[in-house]
Parts: structure tokens; sequence; C-alpha cells
């Protein structure tokens, strides 16, 4: 991880507001309270979540949702010893609160300041990296079985919603569960809803386990029975099982995937009935072998307007906490966002060719692909937290004669990586990829920062890669994605965040070409991506310094452009490079293998980007003069090249 | 693609021989067959891949036993109108007799001859890429959409085995399948087998499908009697299957998942049964919505070795076709497999370092890990098809405490890309990658050549990236990588075939130093990999011609190693590297960014690798020749280089 001082800084929760969790440090704390009194800390729990989000804005209605899950997993299980992995971090709030984090909970998502998502650098209690979805089923498994080898009696739980159990990643997971010695427990946080509704038929299947309740609860009855007059151990386990399941088959006609695949099946169980769920816990904890528990939740429970709008209150920014009116930003002066540009021109273009299609997994609104659905729904296929099958259904589509368009966040499209390779490159089909949040995402941190891309895209043989400086070129881009004609596999890289727009209509540009924005005598700036505009801001800055720069904005990495790239090297000028991705591998490298395969030998080339390095959270703009990609350091890289380059010629 | 020349040679099928399958240029001609006839087409092809791959080998037991299910498809759909997606073409042999490709298929895995899989560029019978397993669900998907997107009536077929149907792309196709308009049928062709023999719950869970025919046998029998009757159509389809579920749980204790997923399940049904399989494909053919059609077959069917050992069967080499007993190569003098010498080295480590386990996806005996299964079984783990999971897996045992050694093919690690930077790199946690079948494979081809991993593993902060030359340096490296301290994860990739050994034990290397093997004073020579010997042999040819050359084995791609490049640097001699990975992004791109970083912008750089296009099969030395980096094309950079760099310094 890039260095950055931590923000220790400490605003210890008032105990008049929030008397008994101002009194918790630690789960030890937590577990040293009566079971009467942990109502009330799922209560100062809410109240703290509502009063520090609604002025420091975070994933709100996911943790609102897992409170008493949280309190009632701390206080059953001995954690840290026991390990909880939580998939995906948006639940984990009030885990952060109950251990030790209360505190510094306002460095909430800021540079130097708590993670947003678990993270085991933070603290022992966060065991897993947890920024993407569906991986907390194989990591818990894998802390299980080290601990059944090493022999440690250790619970294991992977707390697991109900859109990431759906990844092909949690089923594989499951698949595993039941073949080695282990007692992973699952928790499955069921609140039917993953940022946006949930699809797959496995949550269809959700839904109506949890209409079967009667039979389910009767059989947990019945096993605390057996259990309490110790009929049921390790040894007639089996035996109790098998009469279960025949009972199951009388009682019932419900199918149980899980216990389809060997998992022993609990639930459903209300997630909020506290009292309840710490008895449940505590009753299967010591039974050996994986099981799962099914808790249905309500997301943003507990706070009415989160409770009625639960993807808008996913993230809701900044609010009223007694109204809960949102507070939406300050009047800036409106630049229209890159992700809805590509949204309204998609329409725009399916509105000619029905040959379009739109395809997301479970981003439909982050992605604003949901334009498209609403027009052509059709059209449009939201497969769930499925970035693989996005991928590779995409290329069945455009097998048969339709152009798909892929939009999938920059980090998460890494999960796809093989099949953009076997399923679409490798044939050469026209699928276009729209990868959004591509670059250094700010606030998400780590995780979600989308900064291999370039690199990992452009090795690819016959992939286009591209990437707008504005929305003018995005549109324009997209425009000519679909009427490329020689055409396999393209990739259109764009941030998360606003985008210059001069309105102009979109036009037909010619692949592999870029763009020049300046001509200069000293230097050769080369951008791709937004970056060209604080490049830009570089090039006057440096100019002002008695410094001249040639600046190209790129447009395509792959292909290059072997006009702008002749000239440059002709010319003799340094070439300083910059873009929002990997240092090492991305356009800089492109360059120098460019001009090391055509003999150009004496151009020194400076390249900025991200470093080789994890990189933190922070705003866009901070990150940016952390990885020296903003406009002083580019206006250095301009002035320092040229310099060193009068030097050497003199 | 890498143009060859397609080897179009024709040898016509023996009319005396193969009496039915000489006659058939096309599934048209065997739709002509009256159905009495269809066994002894299946007799013809069975004598027909007997004979042909006992002496020009390929995969052999999937193929036979998929002869009456390949002959079914083709009779009763039509091809190519309607679709096969063939799920990992081991299985699609048949197909290609069938589909006009038996005059060519002594071809078959050679340079510019037929592909050992389904290849859409060499027929339009071949649907889809069918290389890595569990994508023909997904791809199918997508056909099966576009046909309902464009209102055609078209079927689509998925096959796909029980093995590939436990990846989770696989999950996520079905987990998708009934949530659009489609009429996809999946046939699920379980044998048990994957290469090796099968793991995961799922499997089990067919198993006890199978048991299970009584039930589903009279369900069946029900729905065509309802059929004949008209009582089945369109209109009371559902009412008709909620009373069929009923009779079920009424009538079994079966718990079926695919119907938990919304997916009509018709079987099991014998495999190998070809008029009845031909009866229920037309009895399904044409209910709409997705369908599973399980079938039971035997792998190696029809060839009694085979069928006694479908593991050894799976790929055996050259055979005796009347004995059955396998042509082992000749007596050549036995220099280890690469995989062989990790699987060695890696039992012997475990035997002193308790935290040491192995996990495989499926692949236990071709990456050797087997090795370490027989002698610690509860250290090794095959997950099965799943290689995302067994990263993410391995991350959860290096969490706590075990040091995890991920055996997986360099072309199916790709599919774990996200997990190895989500849940290993990012927790820089102690897993070490060894992935075999790096580079070019051979005669597998376009998606099995593993020529990406050096540019997409180098990008990731943290990593250690090693390729050793030969069987000594793999050994030290797996003892190098089990005590360094500083480590995150690390990734050791080697070639599949046979490894240099000169029987040194392994010793601890210094990470990030490459070794000298010759000294020189015109031309720097960087090579990584085994590809080092070719180089060595080069450097004796520019020796012979005058030209001296200081040979350096790097080892380590990251870090790289700045002693060797900082004295070739400063010697000013032009620099050529050379890696049996893609040229872009690998070793000679690292090189040039590091002399650019280092101001050194005059020193010629001329890089060898894989071209910047998909490569087809052939043999390895064929297809080094077809890239450049043969010992003759290794020779000519290097002797290039030294007169360029005269001619320059003149």
């Amino acid at each position: 991880m890039l260095p950055v001082p931590p923000d220790d800084t400490r605003r210890e929760p008032d105990a008049k507001l929030y008397p008994l969790l101002s009194a918790i440090n630690s789960p030890d704390d937590l577990r040293r309270l009566p079971v009467e009194k942990l109502t009330d800390v799922c209560t100062d729990i809410r109240h703290f979540l509502i009063d520090s989000l609604s002025s420091n804005p975070g994933h709100f209605a996911s943790s609102m949702g897992a409170v008493e899950l949280t309190v009632a997993l701390h206080y059953v299980f001995n954690t840290p010893y026991d390990r909880i992995v939580w998939d995906v971090g948006h639940q984990a709030y009030g885990h952060k609160l109950l251990t030790g984090r209360a505190a510094r909970f306002h460095t909430n998502r800021k540079l130097g300041g708590l993670s947003g998502f678990p993270n085991p650098d933070e603290s022992e209690y966060d065991t897993f990296t947890a920024g993407h979805a569906s991986n907390s089923i194989s990591a818990a498994l894998g802390m299980a079985t080290a601990a059944a080898i090493k022999g440690e009696r250790r619970n294991v739980v992977a707390v697991i919603g109900d859109a990431s159990i759906g990844g092909g990643l949690a089923f594989e997971g499951l698949n595993n569960a039941a073949n080695s010695a282990n007692n992973l427990l699952i928790v499955l946080n069921d609140n039917d809803m993953s940022i946006d509704r949930n699809t797959g038929s496995l949550n269809s299947y959700l839904a109506h386990l949890t209409a079967s309740k009667g039979y389910n609860s009767f059989r947990y009855r019945l096993y605390r029975l057996l259990r309490k007059l110790h009929l049921f151990n390790d040894r007639n386990k089996g035996r109790v099982i098998r009469l279960n399941n025949s009972l199951k088959s009388f009682f019932t006609k419900e199918q149980n995937i899980f216990e389809g695949l060997n998992i022993r099946y609990f639930g459903p169980f209300d997630g909020h009935d506290l009292p309840r769920l710490i008895r449940v816990l505590n009753d299967i904890k010591d039974i050996t072998g994986p099981r799962i528990l099914h808790l249905c939740t309500t997301k943003g429970k507990g706070y009415a307007p989160a409770e009625a709008d639960p993807s808008v209150w996913h993230a809701p920014g900044r609010f009223n906490p007694q109204t809960g009116k949102r507070i939406t930003g300050e009047t800036t002066p409106a630049k229209p966002k890159f992700q809805d540009v590509f949204g309204s021109e998609l329409v725009e273009l399916a509105r000619t060719n029905p040959r379009i299609c739109g395809i997301t997994a479970a981003m439909p609104s982050g992605t604003s692909i949901s334009m498209l659905q609403k027009e052509f729904p059709q059209r449009t296929f939201d497969v769930g937290i499925s970035e693989g099958h996005a991928v590779t259904f995409a290329g069945g589509l455009a097998k048969d004669g339709m152009l798909p368009y892929v939009a999938i966040y920059s980090a998460f499209l890494q999960r796809a990586y093989d099949n953009i390779i076997h399923d679409v490159a490798v044939q050469s089909l026209p699928v276009t990829f729209c990868i959004d949040r591509a670059g250094l995402v700010g606030e998400d941190g780590v995780t979600h920062h989308g900064v291999l891309d370039l690199a990992y895209l452009r090795v690819i043989p016959g992939m286009t890669v591209a990437s707008p400086a504005d929305a003018d070129t995005l549109r324009s881009l997209l425009l000519t994605s679909q009427s490329d004609s020689r055409r396999g596999p393209w990739a259109i890289r764009y941030p998360r965040g606003t985008a210059h727009d001069s309105g102009t209509a979109a036009s037909e540009l010619p692949v592999g070409r870029g763009r020049r924005l300046s001509e200069g005598a000293d230097v050769t700036l080369l951008t791709i991506g937004p970056v060209a505009y604080e490049a830009a801001e570089a090039v006057r800055e440096a100019a002002a310094q008695g410094i001249s720069t040639t600046h190209c904005d790129m447009i395509f990495l792959k292909p290059l452009d072997d006009t702008i790239l002749t000239e440059a090297a002709q010319s003799g000028r340094p070439i300083v490079t910059v873009e929002d991705g990997t240092t090492d591998g991305g356009l800089g490298s492109a360059v120098l293998e460019w001009l090391a395969a055509r003999g150009y030998n004496n151009i020194p080339v400076t390249r900025l980007g991200i470093p080789d390095r994890f990189i933190p959270q922070g705003t866009p703009a901070q990150l940016h003069t952390l990885c020296g990609i903003d406009t002083p350091a580019i206006t250095r890289a301009i002035t320092d090249a040229a310099r060193n380059a009068k030097t050497a010629n003199k």
C-alpha cells in the first residue's frame, strides 16, 4: 500500500447519546453484557450509524439490516479467535463499531481513515479482504480447513448476502464445503437485494424457502428437543439427520439445494429477532461439519426512509437524519456523469440498431444501463453478480448476430479475464466492454480501483482498447464501436464521476487515431483518458515557464496511433506519458515498445501513472496527487523533461 | 491467428472398414438414414476413432463415451441451423467425423490441421470455442436468447460434462437460464469423471440422482402419456408441472437442484441406449423454456482397456489397437518432466514443513500434485474445475497460517485473475502459484497456450514472478519461496514437457537475482525460462560468427535484477530479450521500463517472444520457429543487434 499517515483523530461516542455503545471497546465488553441489554446495543448502533453517515456519507442500508446479526455473532462467538468473514463490506459497519473503531468512524472512507470495507491491515477482527462479492465461503473454508489441519477447535463464520451467494465463486465454495473436514458456518443474510434488486433463479428459490417456514421451524424444534435429551451427538448424528430428512420428505414438498450439496440447512429465521438469533447460534455453533443458517432481514431496517427505498439508501450520500431528506450536492454547473453519457448514447444507438443489446452484472443503475433497460427491456440483461457469465453470455449473443455492450466496473471485470480471452477474443466476436469506474475510484479504496485494465486488456490479441477524455469522445467511441466493420472486441474505459462535455453529437472516429490538443517544440505529452484535462492545464503552466508542448490525446491505447508516434519520434523531443492506470504495462510501456521496435532508442520517455503499489482510499483528487498524476506533477514532468533534454544536447 | 497454411491433405475413410461413416459427408447424410442403421454408424465411429487415435494420438475416452449422444443430436436436430455447443472439446471428435472432417482427421492437433477442440474458424458446426470448461451453458444461453430476440425458432443445445457443470461459470449460467425467454436444452453427459475422478458435492449429488431412476422414469412415462393424449401443451404446462412436482414429493425423497433453479429436469437415462435417446430428444425438443437432460455414460465406452482405466485413457498417446497396449516413447535418455520435478520437490518440502499444503483444480495428475496427495492427503485439495475457488481457498488457508502451493495450468489461471489480486495479493498472503503448461503448449492449441501470464501477473503489486530454466532452478525456487520472509504471493511458471536437470539439490536463491551464463562484449542477451537453452545454443552460433554475448538467465521477472541490468545498461551493448510469452507486456517491456525509468535511452532493445496474435496448434518446436524464438531466430537477433550497433557507432 502506498504509505499514507493514518488519520488517528478520535471522537469518542457520546455516552449520553449512545450509553451502551460508548462503553464497548471490544467484543469482550459486549460479551460481558446480559442478553437483555443487547437490544439496546442495537438501538445505539443504529442511532450512531444514522448520525454518523448522515454527515459523512457511506454505505447505509446494508449495515442497518445487519445490526442484530452483528451483535449476535460477536456475542456468541469468541472473536477474534473465532473468525467472521464478511462477504462484501457494505454490511460490516456495525462490526467496526463493536471492534474498537467507533471513535475513528468519522474518518470512514477518508484518506488515512478507516476503510469502508473490512480490511485486515486495519484490525485483527477483519479477517479477509471483502471488496468483491462472493469470496467469503471460499476464504472461510480455507480458514476452517487450516484450523482442522492444525487441530484447532475454532469457529469460522462466513456471512454472505443473497446476492453474493448467486456468484459462481460462492457456488464453487458451497460445492467444496462438504468435501473436507471443517466446521464452517455460513450465514445467509437474505434481504432480497444487492445494490439493485436481485435476479437469478437462486433468488426466487430463496424466496420460496422463506415461504415454507412451517416445516423448517418444526424441524428445528425437533432438533433442539433431541439435543436437550442428549439424543443428538456426533455419534448418532448421521442417523438423526437421516430421520430428519425422511420427516422432511413427509412434511414438505420443498427441495433444499443446500442439503443437496451436503450442507446442513437451518432456517429461515427472522434476522432481527435478536434473542432467538442468539439461541439459534448457540444451538448450532458446536455441530461439526458445514452448516448454513438462513436469515431474513430488511435492508435499511430501523430507518423508515431506507426500508422504503433500499436501492437509493444503499449509499445515499449526506442526509437529514430527522427528515430523511437526502442532501444533494451544491448546485455546481451540471456536468454529466460518464455513466449517464454512456447510458443515453447506448439508448440512442439501440433505437436505430436492433442488434444492440446491453448486459450488466448487478449494476444496472451504477452503470446507467438502466436507461436501456427502461426503453428496451427485451434487449437488456442484468445477470446478477456473475461477471464471468455476463461476458460469456455476451459472446453467445454476439456469435448469433447481436452486438452486445457489457457494462461492468473495471475492478470487477478482472473476474471475467478468461471469459474475455477465451469466449470473446479468440473468436474475434464483436462485444464491447464498457468499463466504468476505471482508474482511481476514490473512497471505495484499494479493492475498487480499476488501475490494471489498460495493462491486462492490451495484451489480448485483436482487442481494441480506448479511453475517452470527455463526454463527446465517449459518444463518438460508442458510435464507432458499433460500425467498426473489421471488429473483434472493444474495450472503452472511463472513470467514475463527471465528464467535460461540449455537447457535440457523436461522429465516427478513425480507429487507432488520437488527436492533437496543442503544438510545441520542447516536449511531446501523450495522455489517455480524462487526465488529458489536468495535462492540458499542465501544458499551460509549462508554457508560462517558457516550455512549449505538443500534447496528444491518444484516445486509443490499442492500436496505437502511428502518425502521432512517428512524428513524435522523428522530432526527437522527449516524451511524457500520463495515464490513470498502472505505470507498468499501460500506455507508457506501449509507447516504449513502439519506439524500441522501430529503432528509436534515443528518445527519453517519462511515464506517469499509478505506481506499482496497492493504492488506498481518498478523494480522487487526493489520490491523483499521491500518485503524481495531478497538474503540478505533470507540469514538473514536462519541465524536467525539457530541461534534461537541453542539458543532454549541450 | 498467426497465418499457417492449412493442411488440406485428405484420406477418405475406407468404405470397407467404415461402410456407413465413409458415406456421411454432413449431418444431412446421417439424417437420411433409417433409425435402425444408427447403431452401425456408432460402431463405425468407434472403429475409426480407435484406428486413427492409436497412431495419431489425441483425446480418446471422452469422445468414445459420447458417440451415441453425438449421433442422436445430429440426427434429431437440424444442425447447423440448430446449435450444438460442446463444453470442452474432448468429447467432440465424433462430431467432427459427422460434420465432414473424417478425411482430414489424420491432421488432428497438427500444425495446419484440424483443431483438437471445436473451433468456429474450422467449421460452421463448431459453434463456440471450447477449450476451457464450463462455458457452454452461458454461451448457449446467449445464442438461445439471440434467437428469441430475433424471433427465430432455433434449438440450442449445450452439452456439458458432470465435471464442467461443477464450475462456477456453469452455475452462473444455470442460475440465469430460467430468467429470460429461451428454449435452451442442456445435456448433462455424466460419466463421473473429468480427466481425473471428480470431486465436489454436486457430483455426489448427481450419483444420488442416478440412483433414483425409478421415480424419474415413472415421471417421464407419465409425461409421454400426457403428451400423447394432447394433455401437455404450452397452455396447461404450468398445471402439469405442478402436478408432476406433487407426484414427485409423493413418490420420492429426492431433491432436485435443477428444478430448484427452475430448469425442467429429465433423466437420468442411459446415454448409450441410442433408440431411447432419440425418442427422448424428440420428445423434449419442442418444449419451451430451459430444460436439462441427464445422461449417464461410460468414459471410453466400447473399448475395454479405456473403460477399465478412463483416467489413463483420457489422452493415452499412441497404442496398439488390438492389444490395448500403450506405446510409450522411444527410450530417449530420461529427462524429468517439469511437473514431476515440482511434485517431488513439494513432497520433499512438505516433509519438514507442516504448513505446506497443495491445491489443484481438477488436475492432480496433470500437475503432479498427486505426489503430495499420496503422501499428505490431509494437506492436498483437489477442488475440481473451480480455479477461482482454488485461489481464494488458498488465500483463506494462508491467512490462517498455512503455506499453500496452488498448481494450475497457465491458461486456466486466467480464470482466477481477480482472486489472485483481491483475495491474495491485496493482503500480501504467502500463496505460491505453480503455473504449469506455461508458454506454447503445443498440440492443444490456441485456447491452451499460456502466453499471457508473465504480462498479467507482473502488474500485480507485491507479486514475485519467476520462471526456472531447468529442473535445478525449479527446485531452488520452490525452496526459496518457502522461506522468503518478506513474502507476499509468488508465481513460478514452467512449461509442459521435460526439463534439463543436472541433479543438483535445491539451494536458496537470492530473490530478484538472475545468473550469468556467458560473458561477451558485443550483445547482452536476457532470457527467462527454459528458452535459455535455445538461447545458449544461439550464443554459441553467434560466437562462431565472431560475436560474443553476455547471456543472463533472469530467473525473476519481478523483481528484476538491478545488478544485471545496470551492468548491461552501462556497457552500452545492445540488448536482446527472449521469452516464451507475449512480447508486449512481458520481460522485454519490463526491461524497457527499467531502462527508461533510469534514463538509459541509448540502448537498442530487441524483444523476441510471442507476437500479438492468437497462436494455433503445432509441436512446441514448430511453434517456437513460427514465433521466432528458436535458436536460428535468436542467433539472427544477436548478430543483427551486434551489426546494427557497430554501424551506429561508426
